[in-house]
């Protein structure tokens, strides 16, 4: 449990307040379920905090994530008519970004990936957000469109208080190393192993 | 990815479609961080499915989903007024169950599990919910207090489509036995380890 004594004080020259409120960096990965419904349920908990919500998905078509798009997107909506919660932004690659001009040029993915990394990067320097959800970025890092280091640096240098989910296989060294927080996923049995086929309200 | 060819097809008499639609019961285990969240992450889906969501809390204080707890009841109330996603209940043990007489005979941890337990049991009989989420369920069957041959047996006899989650450390085998679908978080890194302790927005 995260009270109590933790196991060393660091000399860093923060108080416990300061320490304790310090935004972190989240890694899940491993081929294990529960990556990006992680990501999303501690969004809820960033939403209740009345924080500013972002999601941007790198990967995934819209079929696998509706679900949770849906939902996150009616909180949204709760806290425009009621004020309850936070804003909530949902962002996707492939059917182009909702702030791009490029939608429809679904060809060039990692022009795509390049273009939402620079609009995340222009976030974090305006502190647009307080939870970011970078949904399946290891991807377009793993295949060479992102460079790496260029991510840990950006995101160990924002400022403000401004946390980042980072969800996906395979994260580059980088980002484990400026992580703060990584859990790693391991699947211990599926159903697809025994015949079953993925189903809508637990796949997407 | 959950679409293609599985890699085995049981000899089990059902359809793809009747084995796609199979409901599940998923365990989330492991000293990581993510297993309640994920869970929680899954009821969105869930509840965008129009679902009958039910939450039982096994042990944590009030504080630990508070975020969670605000945000889905935030669902349900959408489910109310415009009839979007599905209802959503959130019961804990503690403060004593929703639908019990017994609030505030806080001393008897054992017989308020075992009561949360009789009641998923009728539920789960009268079909009452399509997604549950039986949080920290672990524990108090670890501790002697519920039988888990009786969880397993009922788990696996439920009717209808019920989806069923099940979090916490250290399940007993019979649970992992009955389970579809199993996950275990592992902890790679933790602000913890570094001296920072718990936050909101994050840990609650």
């Amino acid at each position: 449990m995260p009270q109590g004594q933790t196991p060393s004080t660091p000399d860093d020259g923060l108080t416990t307040r300061q320490r304790r409120n310090r935004p972190l960096v989240v890694v899940h990965h491993g081929a294990g379920k529960g990556k990006s419904t992680a990501a999303f349920g501690l969004a809820l908990r960033a939403w209740n905090q009345g924080w500013s919500i972002g999601v941007f998905q790198f990967v995934k078509s819209a079929k696998w994530r509706i679900g949770e798009q849906a939902a996150l997107e009616a909180l949204g909506e709760v806290h425009t008519s009621t004020g309850q919660g936070g804003p909530v932004e949902w962002h996707k690659m492939g059917s182009g970004w909702s702030w791009s001009r490029r939608a429809g040029s679904e060809e060039d993915h990692a022009a795509d990936a390049l273009e939402g990394w620079r609009e995340i990067q222009r976030r974090l320097a305006a502190e647009t957000h307080g939870f970011y959800v970078l949904d399946e970025f290891t991807y377009p890092i793993k295949w060479g469109w992102i460079d790496p280091h260029e991510v840990a640096e950006t995101l160990s240098s924002r400022p403000g208080h401004q946390h980042v989910v980072i969800t996906g296989r395979d994260p580059h060294p980088a980002l484990i190393e400026v992580a703060d927080l990584v859990t790693e996923m391991t699947k211990v049995k599926h159903p697809f192993d025994s015949g079953q086929k993925g189903q809508r309200g637990i796949e997407w």
